[in-house]
């Protein structure tokens, strides 16, 4: 049944996409399965991914990307991964109604996901929907997330070209980037360019990038301003973006950032299927009574470990 | 030899504890086989996770902090986690001389983690480090990490009670709570509140906690004005801290603490058994083969992960 959703998807049939979606963000195994039967479909889309703190106008942005990339009449899917508050467990902007402009657009297809749970869980998810955007025959998909921690980091590993957007007021995101905890990414957007402090913003980061030759492979890394509210700078950044695939082709750093993409694809694969295994082996019951004995310091984590990993290879499944 | 050094950690030698903390994060075998041996004489402690952006003070809060605790008579352990750089490849603060006026103190004890390497690992290497200062008799432990992230997020569930440090100009970190991404805290510390702005960001702060009804276990958030640099509001703050505490422990808030202590030890200790067992699976050359494989799509993950799995389970050592 879901593998008679993949030969739909690969034919281009929106429905049957959306449905193999929600199976994968679900975890359900048989959209899971059905995904081994897309993936040799995949593998030509252009991915970029776009991060940035809340409020720097990713949503917008992104919004005026893909009209900048429907205008040169290339087809555009966006995975907009939206984060899940520790307070009321839901995706904050999760059911938003975003891109309505879009919405009669078959060339543009949208899909939000949640970061909910585990670290491989989101990775697998979001490199899923990936997939099976690819495989639809989607030219450029953006994968947009906020752009703090290694969860979304690893997420934006999926992309060759990566943005990082910023705006002229953003303090804390100009002090994580000194302290070297934001990623490196290969364009910096300043979007809200009118707002006071763009131009500042602009020499300080250009000064910061400076001081680091080894970014962007060769090339340096771009800083572009952006209203993106009104259009202002986002044929250049489009633009920039295409720049940055030419190089990354003419000088063979392409090879590379697909590697890594294996490798995050791989890691989050296998890290699911040792998940999978642990709760298979672990019932509650034996999980409550470790983490008693652990709380009352009568066994030690390591030694704790070592008793799941001895369920795990004894309830191997043959 | 390293069993040594725990019977000696536990008579509150400090070069033995430095040595053995060394050992457990370079992920020396014997030496986190040595932590076993420390389990038992842990769980004293009253740790105290705080976090924070960069260029916050959270450094100069906890120096303060320290100074407060030694007054009535307590003795201290902090564990400071520094961002590591991606581009430089070492810990940006790593190296620093800090907290110089604690130095010649026998009843404080100072240690720097890097974050490399995988989220497991670090958290594993900081529950190490804490368990060591536990056993060393430290009636306080303060963890102070960059709050932003799950790998941060993940480490300050060691804690009972967490900080978590803004300044008046941090418009990225209120943006983020607003947005749900920032953890709940049980103490918000507004750090340089002789800035523009304190009372206006303490408003801002009150509100939205106000809009949370569940955050800080029944007892309101408190929110907290220092100047850390010249001590004022530290006293404030160390009481603040102590109430919390009292709260959770009047009120059965601690068990439930404890208890996600002890499945965050678990998690990392299995997550790094894991690791260990794959890593031993699999070797380099069979890595290279599935990485190409999946590069040119010849493969699916799920099908190399399954590939990984069988490794795993056939290379078990008996």
């Amino acid at each position: 049944m879901m593998s008679g959703l993949a030969d739909k998807v690969v034919q281009g049939d929106v429905r049957s996409a959306a449905r193999l979606m929600r199976g994968i963000e679900d975890g359900d195994p048989a959209a899971v399965g059905a995904l081994d039967r897309l993936y040799p479909c995949t593998g030509r889309a252009y991915i970029v991914g776009i991060t940035g703190a809340p409020g720097a106008g990713k949503s917008t942005l992104v919004d005026a990307l893909v009209g900048a990339f429907r205008q040169v009449g290339k087809t555009v899917g966006v995975v907009a991964i939206d984060p899940t508050s520790p307070l009321s467990g839901g995706a904050i902007l999760g059911d938003r109604v975003r891109m309505q402009q879009h919405c009669n657009d078959e060339g543009v297809f949208i899909r939000s996901l949640a970061t909910r749970g585990w670290l491989g869980g989101l990775s697998r998810a979001a490199a899923g929907v990936v997939a099976v955007m690819d495989a639809m025959g989607k030219d450029v998909i953006m994968v947009e997330t906020v752009g703090i921690g290694q969860q979304e980091v690893d997420v934006t590993r999926l992309a060759v070209t990566s943005l990082f957007v910023l705006t002229p007021d953003s303090g804390d995101s100009i002090q994580m980037m000194k302290a070297g905890i934001l990623e490196v990414a290969d364009i910096y957007v300043i979007n809200k360019a009118d707002h006071d402090g763009a131009l500042r913003t602009r020499a300080e980061l250009a000064a910061m990038l400076n001081h680091n030759p080894g970014a962007g492979c060769g090339l340096e890394p771009a800083i572009v301003l952006t209203e993106a509210v009104n259009g202002t700078g986002i044929a250049e950044l489009a633009d920039s973006i295409e720049r940055h695939r030419d190089f990354l082709a003419s000088h063979g750093g392409l090879a590379e950032r697909l590697r890594a993409r294996a490798m995050l694809e791989l890691d989050a694969a296998v890290e699911s299927a040792l998940r999978e295994r642990v709760a298979a082996a672990l019932e509650t019951q034996t999980r409550d009574q470790l983490l008693e004995a652990l709380v009352q310091r009568r066994i030690s984590p390591r030694r704790a470990a070592a008793a799941v990993m001895e369920l795990i290879t004894v309830a191997r499944p043959d």
